[in-house]
């Protein structure tokens, strides 16, 4: 029993993209079954053009491609090479976007922002877990679904497959939230941990390296830029507020703080880049994103090095925290199929 | 700018009802600003009888009388002695039924079990935290409420103030859940606190008493009823399994755990009822409430005396685990405005 066909075109093949295009192929059974979506991509965009195909493409075989290096563009009888993200959106007829494009804050969140904006103005739901278009552009994009009539989601865009913000948004509504505080990097504990084993900075980056963790751009994880971005967006979505990137007192990690991290750890605390809103005196919240140790008694005391999660002190739901374990990329491209699920199963 | 009214009728005024009361009265004045609804307290049903006003009751009035230990229907001018809760059901113009009485499975989950049915058939929207009617007819009542197109939210059931359920329901669609490890009765984690400290069983429960955690059927919690019923929930709604209460393998704490949780302690465990389903070789789940020493690394193993928790082990979004410090009743009783917030503000 088909209630509903989903066409769906992705924009953006990396990291969490090819997985998701392989999820909706393996799940395609289930999600018949169980919630009646007969889930079709119809449409992939990487940097060296497009693949489209109305009757569905086998997000296997694509990402099996980009596995190998090249581009969707380059699969067979389907490929459409030097096609835009831009251009796509105006020639696939689709029900959704994913918008899984890398975060690219240095040029204005850029080509994501644009991808966003025109896919919901031409009446497409936007899924995406790019968290640049969001920080620079939340309440214009807010706006302009609520135009459309179109849901926009993306609660991959902070702490991977942690639903971090929807617990945040859904279900703390009716409380004053007293504070927040994060983990939502997963690099910087998993640097941070190694560090506090006695790794020198050169052998705790390179093993992050090593695992996949840390990306082309260190400064983006280690400067602590990617917990101040989703510090932005619980801000934005969770407390209501204006907050901008300028607006994060930022401290990342750095090679200096290797005695401090294996000292803390002998003490029994845990080492996390921690990313804090509260109420300041005089009203309003103050952002900070800095390395701080955690004791055993916190609920981040205790992360996995590759764990994230965050806490919300409230008056009237008491101090909720949830965290996540994630070995794999998979929970973070995993968080598109909840969206849709979010906007299809209702 | 109000868009909507909500009448609300509460039956059961007791521990989490009067909570309950007492918060949407206070809670006026920023759920009319932020939500647009203006809340209204229509009806209140205790043993005593009732207290109807179509033009809203005071909260905090019949919360400070029930704290007086007198009945709501003792309230001047609105008071309706003898009235029960199906006749109120009858009588009352609500939109909303806050089903609050008390758990009672030895008489079938009555009278909570015919509240549910008559709100859901009259059209009420129905909200509860009583475990009985879910635990017994959950199937029947998500179909009289389909049938009579209201919803039924019942978030306070599991775990109370920590939205358990609904991540389980709504932020794990699309996955595999392979199992659930929870702790979701807060008076055995108190006692069992205590008794690794040192205290005699005499000493921990009369503990647990004096603070307010241990109800008056002390088995429903020290035997683990009140775990299994919450692991029964978590299985209709999470799993989707057909469980009932006689499937759960089930053992309580009792006066002979001391020396177990000494010892435990000292080795760094902490010991909890903990609640489990996972699957079984041959397909299905199997479920089980019993003691357990759980290990500093465990998502569960550094909770507080008044925590509670749960943890999801899935295929697709990782390991997510939500814990929650209550430090009183307050959160429980405020799922009833989470649960409404649910229903209006879509």
């Amino acid at each position: 029993m088909i209630h509903r066909d989903v066409r769906i075109l992705l924009i953006g093949v990396g990291n969490l993209g090819r997985r998701f295009a392989r999820l909706i192929r393996e799940r395609a059974r289930p999600l018949e079954d169980r919630y009646g979506m007969r889930v079709r991509l119809v449409g992939a965009v990487d940097r060296g053009g497009a693949a489209i195909d109305p009757t569905g493409l086998d997000g296997g075989r694509l990402a099996d491609l980009k596995e190998a290096g090249r581009s969707v563009s380059a699969a067979t009888g389907v490929g459409r090479p030097g096609m835009t993200g831009l251009e796509a959106i105006d020639a696939v007829d689709a029900d959704v976007l994913c918008e899984a494009s890398p975060v690219n804050l240095a040029t204005g969140a850029e080509p994501g922002l644009s991808h966003v904006r025109a896919g919901l103005s031409r009446g497409l739901h936007v899924i995406t877990p790019n968290k640049g278009p969001i920080v620079l552009a939340y309440r214009e994009l807010v706006e302009r679904a609520r135009a459309h009539h179109v849901a926009l989601r993306f609660d991959g865009t902070v702490a991977g497959g942690l639903p971090a913000l929807w617990i945040g948004e859904r279900d703390l509504r009716g409380a004053e939230i007293d504070r927040i505080e994060a983990v939502p990097n997963l690099t910087t504990g998993f640097v941070l941990d190694r560090l506090s084993e006695g790794a020198s900075w050169d052998e705790a980056t390179a093993a992050a390296r090593a695992e996949g963790v840390l990306e082309a751009d260190p400064a983006w994880d280690l400067d602590g830029w990617d917990a101040a971005a989703k510090l932005v967006i619980l801000s934005l979505c969770v407390l209501g507020l204006d907050a901008r990137l300028e607006n994060v007192a930022r401290r990342g990690i750095g090679p200096r703080m290797g005695a401090w991290a294996r000292r803390e750890r002998r003490a029994g605390r845990s080492v996390r880049l921690l990313a804090t809103a509260e109420r300041v005196e005089g009203g309003g919240y103050g952002l900070s994103v800095a390395p701080k140790a955690l004791p055993a008694e916190h609920p981040l005391g205790r992360l996995g090095p590759k764990s994230m999660g965050v806490v919300y002190w409230t008056d009237i739901y008491g101090t909720i925290a949830a965290t996540i374990d994630e070995p794999s990329p998979v929970p973070s491209a995993a968080t598109m199929l909840r969206d849709l699920l979010a906007i299809y199963d209702r």
